[in-house]
């Protein structure tokens, strides 16, 4: 899995003259949908097949201070996929390969009408992309 | 017509010290969201009718810098409308009452297929209250 | 201790029609920022001081969506006050009284060259101030 | 010189379905710190000769909308540079190679004690490459 690169906007920066702290949780959805499409569940595709995906929970835990012009790498991985909630992990380096940011953040799936979808049943080559990545992390 | 207050908040700076530039164009919609209310056509109304409201244009000129916990006051004034186009003219001043930023925008109205509406025939009343503002500023 | 207050913007919501989760961690920080305020610490009299207050960390549990011109009520509490590692917590609910969001952020103290302060020494006033809270919640 | 390249983001978009507004002015800056990149005037040198760059006006011109995921190619050109103020302008363009929006912005450039820096005399070479671009565009 490639790992999905941010560069540091001008206006992500704050006056402290480091990047505002909520920025992060953006850069892991930034993340999180590249590696969505790196898995062959791309926005777009869910979108048409009616699969509305929901952010449940985020964290953040912020190591080493970032800021404009820094390229940070963003490494996401299934921390648990049982069917129902997606729990991923992210880690955030920057050019020194040093960890400034770890996150998590959980998912569920529901329907245009607001209704869970049970994945294994209505998009099983989905839950099985998910289910084989949660074993192998 | 009452101005409207913003307060400048910590994650609208930027590393400069000062209120990162894009933040008055949202200070202008959120000046123009409550000019609409105050003169009797708030958003939701608009949406319950059907009115989309799409901003075609925006101008902004930084005079004076703001920066955190800063107290914004916006006055908002129809420039024009002839039935068409709505402009827009925005004065943004400091607590000393100077003049920090000027701005203008520019509308059109269209329906939910995408079609301009003609609101001094469909909205006689918002196609009104608008034409007295712009005679009297 | 009065509840903060925050007007759902516009440019807050995202294509699916609600306000895009990243937003409550700003919220957040309006809400903490007017806390300090609150209790006599506001932040350009830390900032004059010389106290940096650093995130560490923030979690974020969301249970209702929200949307544009939701008026949503913030509650602050202190989790947890030591001496060293201030964590407050937050319920977010809105204009019926039901929590759409509960979240929670870790701050330290440093000065200005980036080394932690004993606030129980330099600032007893201070120290004091965020123990009573912790104790009373 | 290379055109800059922005992908839409999810939390660009607003309830309308559409990239809110207020993010071309951001993209606008995006492009502009590349292009001074590519002509060997990046940021970090600026800074690390002490000259700033201030956003002294910027409009937009929004022609067709555009949404998460989409691509859009934005060039910048010197639209006037006599030494003291900078103009530039912006053409985004979507995958189809329609202009999706323009744009303008004008700068100054101020030292650290906020005084107008004579770039001809101070930066002889940057006052340079600016008037070269601005004749051949």
């Amino acid at each position: 899995m490639k790992e999905y690169r941010h560069t540091v906007q001008y206006y992500e920066t704050d006056k402290m003259g480091i990047t505002h702290h909520s920025n992060y949780i953006r850069w892991m959805e930034e993340a999180r949908i590249d590696f969505l499409s790196q898995i062959g569940w791309d926005y777009p595709k869910l979108e048409s097949l009616g699969i509305i995906s929901l952010v449940t929970a985020v964290t953040c835990s912020y190591r080493i201070s970032t800021t404009f012009s820094d390229e940070i790498s963003i490494h996401v991985s299934v921390a648990e996929w049982k069917g129902v909630r997606l729990k991923l992990d992210y880690d955030m380096k920057n050019a020194d390969g040093k960890t400034v940011c770890t996150g998590h953040s959980e998912h569920c799936f529901i329907d245009e009408n607001g209704k869970p979808i049970r994945l294994s049943k209505a998009f099983p080559d989905f839950h099985q992309a998910l289910a084989s990545l949660a074993q192998t992390e």
